[in-house]
């Protein structure tokens, strides 16, 4: 079974390479961008402005291939892929939460971009806080690796998407 | 520009209609479902585990078609379609947090399902709580649609998919 799509529109970043990126929007602070959202679907993102964070959902168009063990930026072992958030996937889906500043016309300028310039853009959801109703989350691995790294600066890693 | 993907797996659920099921999966409770990975990825899923929460990013294979204003269940007037979570969209992604019961093999078993029984998985990330760094967070027209829909029982509406 095959599954096609096109993008909807193309992210705008200060990011021209993986290396140096912010991994994760939580870690890219205040780092600006926009979401260029192409003339025919430029409707669709009426009424989104009320909302203060979205959920981007883009295409890795720089991942070639994947492992189904990663060592994680933030952690020392290998881990299982779908516990990580590396790009590299069978369908390389990347999913960011992002901070919403305004929507002119088709361009929504967004802060917390931890994405490359030119990344194709699948879907924008309003971010209706499901997770917010788990106050009692584990984070597995994580846990512990976040642990560790507060002795370091872990705002700004080696390269991009992973955590 | 084409993009093109392939399921890692399929839900199995209690749901073989949209109408009648529940509309996000805070509303669906303690229903339960499971992920079937397919054998050749089912590797990815170690350590997972000790995630509490995974999202879970599905193909609406239902769906066909869309319009850029819908108007929501939660709401009586239209809505920019990328407000909402509506199923029928230009690429039509679905995504859900639902909450990880156990993992056995290649079968994920989850609660809060929210999805058709045979929809196709695309991919499986641990929940790693960037909304929880957001307590200033807002919801949109969703803030004033539920606060309407308070005083009626709406944990099942109509059909599945929008909020």
């Amino acid at each position: 079974m095959k599954i096609e799509y096109r993008p909807i529109g193309v992210v705008h970043s200060p990011f021209h390479e993986p290396r140096g990126m912010p991994i994760q929007p939580s870690r890219a602070g205040g780092v600006r961008g926009t979401v260029e959202v192409f003339p025919e679907y430029a409707e669709g993102l009426d009424d989104l402005a009320g909302f203060s964070h979205v959920i981007l959902l883009v295409h890795f168009h720089r991942s070639e291939g994947f492992r189904l063990k990663v060592t994680p930026f933030l952690d020392t072992v290998p881990r299982g892929l779908f516990a990580t958030r590396a790009p590299r996937r069978p369908n390389p889906i990347g999913l960011s939460v992002v901070r919403l500043v305004e929507i002119t016309g088709g361009v929504m300028t967004i802060e917390g971009v931890d994405m490359i310039d030119g990344t194709p853009v699948l879907d924008i959801k309003p971010c209706v806080g499901e997770f917010d109703h788990s106050p009692d989350a584990r984070f597995g691995w994580l846990e512990e690796a976040r642990a560790r790294r507060a002795v370091s600066d872990g705002r700004f890693d080696v390269t991009g998407g992973e955590d």
